[in-house]
């Protein structure tokens, strides 16, 4: 009997054990006092796009799902099919309806999204921004790539390929202020750091592939002498190497492009595209979530302040961007 | 005796059953595929600073301390005790030479500095830049105040106060970056946005309480009619406060001054100065210890990608700036 009496002890000892060393991990009160980073898979965030289909987002999806993953929560990916206001409002609504954790969106710069978007942050759902700023909301981050330093990245790869000397031009999208910051960054400073490389002209390439063969052409007719072209956005990017193997130009005329989709880096291996510049859109999508996560579980300065006057995430990630060439290319086709 | 096997069974059982859930949980081999982000307690990550002793470095060392209690893992804090290269670059061997997981680093800049943290780099620590870049050195990312950004915020806070009308004036520190930045917003934005408020000078405080209250004492002077100062540092701030109380002036000339040291604080209770700009030296050194910690473990999209041209953390984190007044002081005094 004293031997069973020995056991039962040793039994109900673990057991307290076991159930301690499990609440203690399971179920912080306060996730500060919390040992680890950690969420219910109950948690669900959501991802909010626009033109769902596009290859961009998937890296941005992700590297939100990494990020779920680490710290045990789940998520959800919903996006309009167009690029359309009405319908991102429609699907952002139905998001809001069912009081997720948290959303993450990039959205068409409209009035009536900012209010949606205020909407969900009046009813309390943290929501950041990535990729695409929407002025007067009251979202509470932006992730994004800082356009103006892309363009200044882009230069710099233009001087280094012509060998800081000749003649070169710019195709864009006019009307986009990610693409009129693009263009400035290099613009400014081909000007500022090269003397002797001269922009010779700026085209609107549409953002079309077949518009921006043609803006290309023109721009060899008139610029004989041109050696180097950037593009702002990859449909273009595409466009303009067709052009530049239609006038048996591949070497003479350097194209620097955009983004990383499958034909933009299929032309690099060609050898068509020189260079692209590839956006952090994998940090995106995982960064919105670690912040998403943070003010859903009050990890912030305010928190332990308690001072609802002092900011409390940051407000702004610039997510950087890297260089493709050919001799990295090979990491950039998706796995 | 069966009554003892099941007994006998059942401790076993729960035993490996506590074994086995707390393996789990304490030996990830791949932290991706840990459950919550969780670090060990003999990891040190260091923070270094110059000017040891600053008000703003313990706001920032908070977030450092604040971030590792969450992530289970241990803080140092070192420092250069004055503004001198040398003193921090031996500060910083001096670190490098314990081999810790990570350093954070608010640097002097210098070319100096700059090779003893590619040093670092090098032998595989990882570093981020907090508050102050240094150009030329390896650092994986850089988190910190846009101070051009701050000076806007600081212009829109000053035509609020001036009813969008009025003379202003500027004292700032000439020779320091951060400090033309920080004019530059703020004069960009006046007189592009408020036509009816005119800078009427710009002057050097030398970021000295006695020179600024010199100066201030000079602008009444010389514009009777100048009813606002932004001053792009703390001592100057108080400086001009001073010399505001001195001619008498409280409440004619509303001063815009910079961070949250406890003069600052007590001069805008007392409503000599009518606003300051504060940083997020919280979240610098909170995000600072995420990125080293995303480091130490491999946790980025290179490590999932196996592609070492893919950018591996956001290039820049904007912390943002608050607007402290009368209304919210209370919640900045250190607690």
């Amino acid at each position: 009997m004293k031997k069973l009496m020995i056991v039962y002890m040793l039994l109900i000892g673990t057991f307290v054990l076991y159930v301690y060393n499990t609440h203690l991990r399971d179920s912080p009160a306060n996730a500060w006092n919390a040992q680890g980073l950690q969420g219910e898979i109950t948690e669900t965030y959501v991802m909010v796009t626009f033109q769902s289909g596009m290859d961009f987002w998937k890296s941005s999806l992700k590297g939100f799902e990494d990020a779920a993953q680490l710290l045990n929560v789940s998520v959800e990916y919903r996006g309009a099919t167009q690029y359309d206001v009405q319908e991102q409002v429609t699907v952002l609504e139905q998001v809001i309806a069912k009081n997720p954790a948290g959303i993450a969106i990039t959205a068409i710069n409209s009035p009536e999204i900012a209010d949606t978007i205020n909407k969900a942050v009046d009813g309390g759902i943290p929501v950041v921004l990535f990729d695409s700023q929407v002025p007067g909301s009251k979202a509470s981050a932006f992730v994004s790539t800082n356009n103006y330093n892309a363009g200044v990245t882009a230069a710099h790869e233009m001087a280094r390929l012509l060998d800081q000397a000749g003649e070169v031009a710019v195709v864009t999208l006019e009307n986009q202020l990610n693409h009129q910051e693009r263009t400035a960054g290099f613009a400014d400073t081909i000007r500022g750091s090269y003397p002797d490389i001269r922009v010779v002209t700026v085209v609107d390439g549409k953002g079309d592939r077949l518009a921006s063969k043609e803006a290309a052409g023109e721009i060899m007719a008139n610029y004989p002498d041109v050696s180097g072209i950037f593009v702002t956005e990859a449909n273009g990017g595409v466009g303009i190497g067709e052009a530049i193997r239609l006038e048996k130009k591949i070497g003479d005329v350097q194209v620097i492009s955009f983004d990383t989709d499958k034909r933009t880096l299929d032309m690099i291996e060609e050898g068509i595209i020189s260079a692209s510049i590839a956006q952090g859109a994998w940090n995106m999508g995982y960064w919105s979530l670690h912040f998403l996560f943070h003010l859903q579980h009050d990890l912030t300065e305010q928190q332990i302040m308690e001072s609802p006057g002092i900011s409390t995430l940051p407000q702004y990630v610039d997510t950087g961007v890297t260089v493709v060439t050919k001799a990295n290319v090979k990491n950039y086709y998706a796995q």
